[in-house]
């Protein structure tokens, strides 16, 4: 179950169109999606000089090989004389955990590379491309031929790195909200009584995208009604996740070693999220604490509610560079309504529960016309067993 | 676009097993689904005595031939010599619009025939079978040896039926709801405000689900709001429908001729559906009107609202056998929670709307435990433009 896309790797020698090879360095990335974090998912595909396909790679883990070393590690010279390498990203200039990846290149008898976005760091941007070229090799930004292609293709290859952008270009953590809604967009009768909407395909796939982000975010509702673990069970990824909560008054603190929380995740994981205000009673509670979450000290603002914005500003410092919001209700109708959200995943499931007895997950949100409708861009739909999935960016 | 399945014709001599032939007859089935209410669905198929496809045809319109008289109406007797015949539906016993198609296929050289669905009808079940075994033609239910496809293949083969078993083991009209809401469940703002949440390529659908049913019902406030034509506006479908309107107080009936559905419509194609208590008063006004709409007199329940129960067997009296529910809100609402649904219709836009500062289409539905939440049932998803729609059976 891949992010974006899920190509099959082609026989050797298949013949490969342009477009063809990028949507398969793009499904490649993808397959980095629950482990590169903070860096962007990468993949790289290598064709022969006739067309050929000979090999694939991805960045795989943070710290890892690059996506091109992994692609061009088992060819030999000989395979690769005249070969044309495409990687989504363009090529490292610089070292930085690994080598460069354009010099380890340029050292290689290729022909050409294609990569699919130019390094958003504008001081190094064009220059793994220059070293390609100063060492005879052919180096340029992918284009399709055909408009719609080409325009599906760059949305997916800023898909594969949206997150890394975001924080490049925003200084700002990437937000991604997840939500799981009967088909009348209800997530919880008012009774609180939530579990379970979706199916077991649809919650395997929850801890997929948990292990994405580096951290999950919930408002103190949930852990007050539902007491979740909120770490990744998932039969392929193993993965520690850090944890935010929103608990403005700190009232969670005073029995959070009661909180399952507590006792599957290091303190060092944990973020609790508290208003500024009270900040002195809060340094006393956790200086006789053992075990203390993270404390995170937010601006409120004149409802008495932490500042989501400075929450953010805050947690970037911490350190996190992307947090996937779990909700309840009122978090994530919070954060759509002060337009924080990047990313959503909305889940539902073939069921009404009836507006009448329960919670949407939009009830701050009110337009006064139809002009102002929030819209999901891009948006792209899966399905699992029986239940569906949108995701699109906001 | 088809209801069910869209299956590409194949060519001459491509092997077909059983189950590719039944679902490509339940495909060729589909086809019919704006044209032959208030007759069932029926495809067939023919293959060749070595099992490779010959023809296939489906029943049109009411009133026309067979599916199996079109899929045999071109094979010569060398042919159709050990042909087998894949139909949906058990070949007809006795004459009615058309000659039996049973007794028209007995005097073919057939080996076989497969039907999906023995006749509903117990005084003539297994009658047509039984025309076809005494003229030595095999005569067989289908079912696939794999159980999975089995199931999908009887799920669709009852789908291409519904209304016409509804109506006969029930005796009682088959309702279908479309609804189009927001992401968050969201139909209208509370201004009224609903145009337009879905796009046009779901719109144009919705005009095909107009023909597949004898009518569409209205409430009150979808006319007073949207002043709305309520007829099929399709690119290759025209096709004259009928209009039920909800007007329990006859509020409407004054300004009718004001209404854009009395410009349409034809009289006799409008039924104006009133609370029986009214009756003499109604009856006063309709004798004053030149080209009224048929009266519905119905029943009211203890909250002075209509009885959609009575409604509906008001409705089956007058011959009419399937309604698309269309709005507004309440009136969808109210079908749900009486249960009256037989299957839904249901697109979502990837906008959201907010529940703050609109309506959704299920406020008069409340469930106070998650077991009492409503189920679609044998959920299918399909996506136009950037929209999709999930449509099952309640």
């Amino acid at each position: 179950m891949e992010r974006i896309w899920h190509l099959p790797t082609p026989e050797r020698g298949t013949k490969l169109s342009s477009s063809q090879a990028m949507k398969l360095a793009i499904s490649e990335a993808s397959k980095g999606a629950p482990r590169v974090s903070p860096n962007p998912m990468v993949g790289a595909v290598v064709l022969d000089a006739q067309g050929g396909f000979l090999s694939c790679g991805y960045h795989e883990f943070y710290g890892g090989p690059h996506a091109e070393v992994n692609a061009l590690k088992n060819l030999s010279p000989e395979e690769l004389r005249g070969a044309h390498v495409f990687v989504t990203l363009e090529p490292c200039a610089h070292e930085g955990k690994t080598p460069s990846c354009a010099k380890t290149m340029a050292k290689l008898p290729l022909k050409k590379v294609t990569f699919g976005l130019i390094d958003p760091n504008p001081l190094v941007a064009g220059q793994g491309a220059e070293i390609l070229r100063a060492a005879g090799i052919e180096a340029e930004v992918f284009s399709s031929p055909n408009a719609e292609e080409d325009h599906d293709i760059k949305i997916k290859l800023e898909e594969a790195c949206e997150a890394f952008l975001w924080n490049f270009r925003q200084k700002k953590v990437f937000v991604a909200l997840k939500m799981a809604s009967s088909l009348d967009g209800q997530v919880a009768l008012r009774s609180g009584e939530s579990q379970w909407i979706t199916g077991p395909e649809s919650r395997e796939y929850v801890h997929y995208l948990r292990a994405c982000y580096d951290a999950i975010l919930v408002g103190k509702g949930t852990i007050e009604f539902d007491n979740p673990s909120l770490n990744i069970r998932h039969p392929t990824i193993e993965k520690k996740n850090k944890v935010i909560v929103i608990d403005a008054e700190a009232e969670l603190l005073s029995r959070f070693s009661d909180l399952k929380l507590s006792k599957v995740h290091a303190s060092a994981d944990l973020f609790w999220c508290v208003a500024a205000e009270i900040k002195e009673r809060v340094d006393k509670v956790v200086a006789e604490m053992s075990g203390a979450p993270q404390i995170v000290y937010v601006k409120t603002n004149v409802g008495g509610d932490l500042d989501l914005q400075d929450l953010l500003a805050q947690l970037y410092r911490q350190g996190l560079r992307s947090v996937m919001v779990e909700g309840g209700a009122m978090t994530a109708s919070s954060f759509i309504d002060d337009r924080l959200v990047n990313r959503l995943y909305m889940f539902q499931a073939p069921i009404i529960m009836g507006s009448g007895g329960s919670r949407s997950w939009t009830e701050t949100i009110r337009i006064s016309s139809m002009n102002e409708k929030i819209h999901v861009k891009n948006p792209r739909y899966l399905t699992f067993g029986n239940d569906f999935m949108i995701t699109g960016t906001l």
